[in-house]
């Protein structure tokens, strides 16, 4: 029997982990501060749904579950743009016809990975259990049961925590600050979120394009709703705390239906329980966490967004917390039996991709939100499908991260940023140039 | 009677905020965990003297003292450079005569500013004070007697936090991370530091020059040296943790003296007790936090080090926490009696301008390490001396941030990245220009 592998956090990128060092025989115990969500109603309000693509699927595809999971999936092929006046636009994602995202239940694919690891007899979950500190040194971990008040401990040959933005782990990491000279920093938007619903129609149809990404962007905020399988849209609201539609300011019955019969009209017919949710779901943070070393001692390990949350506006979350996961699974294929040489290994190789992925979203923020609507940019969008369909080897900016998931984040950024400088030039002082000019100015570049 | 205004840290700079604030009528109640300084050996091997110069010296003026605290300083006119091989060589601060650096004890300045705070009926110190928590709401601390274990809590009509890098004043705001959308980052230097020191003549007189700040530049890494009252050094070893020269590698007594005879041998032979030293002082981290807001509610403020460590490389950590107090209270003056008014302004105001010192901070190290013995730099900062003596307006970077103290760290910053531009580039290129033209030149572009 190999080594006792104790996984902190059963989320999708716990539990995704879970089911691949079952699968390399590790006998792995993991824990979960919540009860078994197949038992319990889920929490609303909070990311219902997310954008998978392929570098979560490539890793889904590794544990063997990717078609199973492709079912769950509604394809969405490109933003559609709604503007204040006007007709709404479809802003395809990409010039290929194979490229698409996937809205996917989050409460749903946790299921489906909790279902598939509790077929392992070399994985146990345990749910109620709430890691309150991890010794760094032993590999243990200290646990509070939720439902008795009971401490219990365990201990691993190794811990990995997968404990989310909140990470108990990390904390144990940041309490050793001067001795592993423990570099973090959190980094909050003065913009928060709420999440909003659209219902299916009577006959369980959906009410606005299914297979799009709807965005309002109004220019410093902006609406956005993914679709559901059962016909509704989750909705979610971007918008300033304070000042203009900030939500410290919207703060009467009267003043949210007001600014959203002026902003959103549109969208404000189809939510029947709009004020409903408006007071129900909390007011979530949008915040950036990075920090450096995720290892301590060889014994403990964080990934996910332990070690590198990020805001939501590339969809990547969700996907980098996954293609964790395949990079250290690639690197334990290579370094088996030497767990300090697979930690740092795998923190060397992975924090500058994830550093630049949670620059990305940052990007995006503005770009969903101000940009979407400006001409040149739709110019820019324009060129970009076009070069796609002529050129099979050209990738915009967008498609390196999103669709290429053999590049790493950190090569999408750094190529795609002088190639969308290069483009938005063009665009902007409408030069005349051929495709194939173009294609030749973006090889030389990069 | 005025409103109560509730001190934690009793170091630096709470010290002379608790003065300034008396002196402006408040109720001030100044916490401290430490014993009374006065009374006790005081700790060795932390950062026993410092830097002091113009921007400390004007806040200390702003409570009459400036005066008193300048006689327990040995002024510094430049860096005394030793080269591995060859001759040592001074290199002035500035061009102006009046301008130089003051070496000062800390735990001398400390027990100076206590006794002045004892002068005032209406400032109570309240030593072996540990705050361990503060409602920001109410502006009630929470203290651990240090002696007796006793816990107790004092409200106040604000808090102002001055407990250091490891602020707890600070730990309470960041508990409230959502609410105050705080952001956070703590950035540590892969070196660490550790204090020697060489003792006087026998006659009480100075080994080395006197009126020098010392530094033994070895790429990568350095030892410097500042003067005491007392004929002694402060030598200071700032080494990488790791590898070559790195002090988890120098972990016997003969590699430490092979490796201070081969890099060192000029500065070993004036410390008789040097591996006595080596061996009981600490290492220490060298670290950089930033942080935002200061302050939660108009009832919570930080400053000093709470709200802005910095690394100790341009001798500015003392310095900017004392310009804290001098804007502070430039700022209180406007707006007295609206504190929340006041907090906002100040943070506002500041957290530019300590941003760039902490910045300034980090390029200094590389600059004192690595290029102070670089031929160009030195052509590089001559040229500054000869423009500094010519043109009496013109300040060289360090001259702006160590000399001109009505001049924002901010301004300095940008102006003298340009400046440092500009003239490294001109003596680079060994370009034949007259001293009028470059001054020309720079006036250009700042």
């Amino acid at each position: 029997m190999k080594e006792k592998v104790l996984i902190i956090g059963a989320g999708l990128c716990g539990t995704l982990l879970a089911i691949r060092m079952a699968q390399r025989g590790y006998q792995v115990e993991l824990h979960e501060k919540r009860p078994d969500m197949r038992l319990e109603e889920m929490s609303a309000g909070r990311s219902i749904n997310l954008a998978l693509s392929n570098r979560g699927l490539k890793a889904l595809g590794m544990v063997g579950m990717g078609e199973q999971i492709k079912k769950e999936c509604i394809p969405m092929f490109g933003r559609m743009i709604h503007p204040k006046n006007g007709e709404h636009r479809l802003s395809k994602y990409s010039g290929r016809d194979g490229d698409y995202i996937n809205s996917v239940s989050r409460g749903g694919l946790n299921i489906s990975l909790l279902i598939e690891a509790d077929s392992f007899k070399n994985l146990k979950v345990v749910f109620n259990s709430n890691c309150t500190h991890v010794d760094l040194k032993s590999a243990t971990a200290q646990f509070k049961d939720q439902l008795t008040g009971e401490a219990r401990k365990s201990q691993g040959d190794i811990v990995i925590g997968t404990d989310g933005a909140g990470s108990a782990v990390r904390r144990s990491l940041m309490s050793n600050t001067p001795e592993l000279l423990f570099n973090y920093s959190q980094d909050f938007l003065r913009h928060g979120y709420k999440e909003l619903s659209i219902p299916p129609t009577a006959d369980d149809g959906w009410r606005i394009e299914k297979n799009a990404l709807h965005i309002w962007p109004r220019g410093g905020m902006m609406v956005i709703a993914l679709p559901n399988l059962d016909g509704s849209f989750t909705v979610t609201m971007f918008h300033p705390f304070e000042g203009e539609g900030g939500f410290n300011t919207l703060n009467t019955d009267e003043k949210v239906i007001e600014y959203f019969e002026a902003e959103y009209a549109e969208i404000l017919r189809h939510m029947p329980d709009f004020l409903i949710d408006y007071h129900n779901n909390p007011t979530g943070t949008l915040g950036t966490i990075k920090c450096y070393p995720w290892q301590a001692h060889g014994k403990v390990l964080m990934m996910g967004d332990a070690s590198h949350a990020v805001v939501p506006f590339y969809g990547q979350g969700m996907n980098a917390s996954f293609e964790d996961v395949f990079v250290f699974d690639e690197i334990l294929e290579e370094h088996e039996g030497d767990w300090k040489k697979v930690f740092t290994t795998f923190e060397d190789a992975r924090a500058e991709n994830t550093n630049a992925i949670a620059d990305l979203a940052i990007d995006n923020f503005y770009e969903m939100r101000d940009h979407v609507a400006n001409p040149v940019f739709i110019k820019k969008r324009n060129l970009e499908m076009e070069l796609e369909q002529a050129f099979p080897d050209y990738y915009s900016k967008y498609s390196m991260v999103t669709f290429n998931e053999n590049m790493p984040y950190s090569e999408a950024m750094r190529k795609g940023r002088l190639q969308d400088d290069l483009l938005m030039d063009i665009c902007r002082k409408d030069k005349n140039k051929t495709l194939a000019e173009v294609y030749g100015m973006l090889k030389k570049i990069v």
